[in-house]
């Protein structure tokens, strides 16, 4: 057991080297020419005209989720750090299982689109991990991290490559996908008996400063996330201007169903970390379409009020475990509410 | 009282939506041909080119001012929180306000430009904002944004279309107004006698160290604030330069007099957060002309200068409340010494 | 000895407005011209093509290394504060000291280049200020900045111009170069006694949690760190994507020996924020070669291997301080490894 997380890490790492030198090189200009017979133009003015808007993606997934899992005053480490261990082995194994599925098994020539294709296979490992924070080992982590690619990227294949379905900002693949999956995995561990952590599982005042990091990039660089892979032109403009609208209103309904749900009036930190983000996740799916300005706004403002909603629902009634599953049914956009209702309802359910 | 701020943001919300649903369209090809025979050429290429400085820029305005607010022990929460709602209330507000002025009432279409037109009206109110800082409830905030921007567009509008004066980085209708504004509502929400609160305002380690993450991004993305509206060319390279060049200088002059004002030669934290920005405002206004590199590094450097002694002649004569007024006559450049000031002025002057 | 440090700072900064005045002027159309008959194209265009990148080189140096200076409890301040003075001198020297051996003597006309340049040199004095962190005064700092810029300048020029040698990510000319400046420098101060601060020499909860800013800002950027100045086309782009496999590959062999070496196999917070950061100096020199993405990736894998071996073992065995030099002859990974060594060798040693 001692060892069991250094040479499953090591392992792992080697096995990745070996599937890139077999699988992935450089792209050419002589490979980059071959694909333009078959499919979109990408060459390599389009890689740095593409860089910045996947370093905003990267700083996104690196800082801002990072911090985001930093609230738990006992898990801040573990939080930033399992961060970083998950993402950088989802980035390895997400270059390889896309692009085995789109080269159809042929060599893969790695871009500046594999790069963040590879990070959004990392993000949703991370939604899934922020539903069971503070409650795994990292040798759990890793293996879920093996598994659930593999599933997101055959699930991405078939939602995008075979049925054909529009989701520009990835919020079904992604943060649905991701969300469900750690309900799973946490229902799973729940009833394997992680019963400690009780009084772990609350934050500190600098613990949710710290967290508040992780929201304000995740703000700041979500039009990027939900833009990053829109149709250059009239579409990506449309796909930023529809999230940072829908992020605006998202924050004034949070913060007005935050002091209405709250003792006294008072704002919920919680609340402010997250629900602030629903709008970006709520609007994903239609925004590089012409919903017009004032329709993103209202995609915001309702997931604004959805998420709040769900945190204090969630929470206050957690014997009604089920209810969550059907939540997600009706919505993807609290995504992030599934994390600390799922700690605090499971330790509830296991005090009473 | 209870739900007088519930009602309010969600009022305000449906209220922008309403704006936006009957003033704000896309820009399409259409509009944007038809502006190209009024006014300056504005076309797709050009969003994605200032997509950049448009992100830097809003990373000013909520990493860099938000935890910039958050040096106050007991209001870390409330200073990035509030900033986070002001900005989101701004940005809508702003939009329509300075897009009505600017197309005459007829639709606004919006674009990269309104978006960090927006962002620099939301930056107005949020130093303002720091000048009553701890004092005021979130009710009150969300009056003042509404006011001041109104205010602040419509004098935009009067120093730049119509007395036709440069100002590049802003640095008088948006630092020196901001300030003003702010030093205004003080006075008024002192008279009213807000008197406790003494023993909270002041820092803590680490409330000092949340601090620098504002202090560092807004120092390192000023270039791009007051060069994001300066012409194509010549003018945004020097913009450009003459802020890095002034920030720069800035910073040793600021240590020096920190040094030398303080007991024992030691520095300051509150003069490191604040003073070395001093060289960005104070540039800010002729950053796009030929002042030379050493003339911006001349400028800095006073700045510096300035900014700190501004610090410790109005914190140690704090009963000299007038003198604010007039030091802010002579110079813009210590916008944010007025935050401190003002805050331990107000509650000096009231337990005397 | 009380205005030692106001007195040189305020003469520095009158030092280098006076050299800025007299060598440094603005890039124009004419002498841009005037370059294109001798060296590279170099236009406007280009500056704000290249402007992202400096911005992400701007965010590592201010940003990413003050705050991984953070992590010694008694030390936050002194960490990010002489940072960012280090860092406004060394840019202001270094434009100087570079532009004269690069023009020759001639006027130095700034552009992006020298920007990035600039901060360059200054990474060079933060790495060896890394070595001697806790231990020096401000006034010592200034005069290291002075005397290693100008013989980094000296030895870059040597390098790159007259060995003509391949050093892309800079990892020889500043990463070693700064690593033995700094022992060097902590070797003299070592002697002259600076025994106090054992205790301090610690880090808590919240200050590693300030450092992992620093890691994670320092981790996502050095891509653009490494590829600033490779050139354009195949060469920028690969020195992107081995930089970016390289680091990946490193933070799962820098878990795995972490959790090997430490007690009950727990990860060290040290090795976490540093030598995941090895990856990108390993990589450095040959980044814009064709070394194959599995190549970077075992470059990657090894760095994080020795660089947390260098810790665990420079630390355990400290009274080998000779072991040190030898160490870094034999790679330039674990250019941070030092920082913590050093400290930590130096106390035991007085102790003993």
């Amino acid at each position: 057991m001692r060892f069991t997380f250094p040479l499953m890490a090591l392992g792992l790492e080697v096995g990745m080297i070996v599937l890139f030198g077999l699988y992935v090189q450089y792209e050419t200009e002589q490979n980059i020419l071959q694909q333009l017979n078959t499919t979109k133009p990408a060459d390599m003015g389009r890689f740095l005209e593409l860089y910045p808007l996947f370093q905003d993606v990267h700083v996104t997934v690196f800082v801002g989720i990072g911090f985001l899992m930093t609230f738990l005053k006992k898990y801040s480490y573990s939080g930033i750090g399992i961060n970083l261990l998950i993402a950088a082995l989802g980035l390895q194994w997400g270059t390889i299982m896309q692009g085995v599925l789109d080269s159809y098994g042929h060599t893969i020539h790695i871009g500046v689109k594999n790069m963040i294709n590879a990070d959004f296979s990392a993000v949703t490992v991370l939604i899934s991990f922020g539903a069971v924070l503070g409650r795994t080992s990292p040798v759990q982590m890793l293996i879920m991290t093996i598994i659930e690619i593999a599933v997101f990227a055959y699930n991405e294949y078939l939602v995008g490559e075979i049925f054909q379905a529009s989701d520009t900002g990835a919020s079904m693949t992604i943060h649905a996908f991701g969300a469900y999956f750690g309900l799973a995995v946490a229902g799973i561990l729940y009833r394997s008996g992680l019963r400690r952590g009780h009084k772990n599982e609350e934050s500190v005042y600098h613990s949710d400063m710290f967290a508040m990091i992780g929201t304000l990039f995740l703000w700041t660089f979500w039009p990027s996330f939900n833009s990053v892979f829109a149709e250059a032109g009239d579409k990506q403009y449309r796909a930023i201007v529809n999230t940072y609208l829908s992020l605006v209103a998202c924050v004034l309904t949070t913060y007005a169903i935050s002091s209405l749900l709250e003792q006294r009036g008072k704002l919920n930190m919680v609340h402010i970390q997250n629900a602030t983000l629903a709008g970006g996740v709520a609007v994903g799916t239609c925004a590089d379409m012409e919903i017009q300005p004032h329709g993103s706004m209202i995609i915001g403002s309702i997931a604004g009020i959805v998420s709040v909603f769900g945190y204090k629902f969630l929470t206050d009634y957690h014997e009604h475990a089920g209810s969550c599953t059907g939540f997600f049914h009706r919505n993807s956009t609290c995504w992030r509410s599934d994390y600390r209702f799922n700690s605090k309802d499971t330790y509830l359910g296991t005090a009473i």
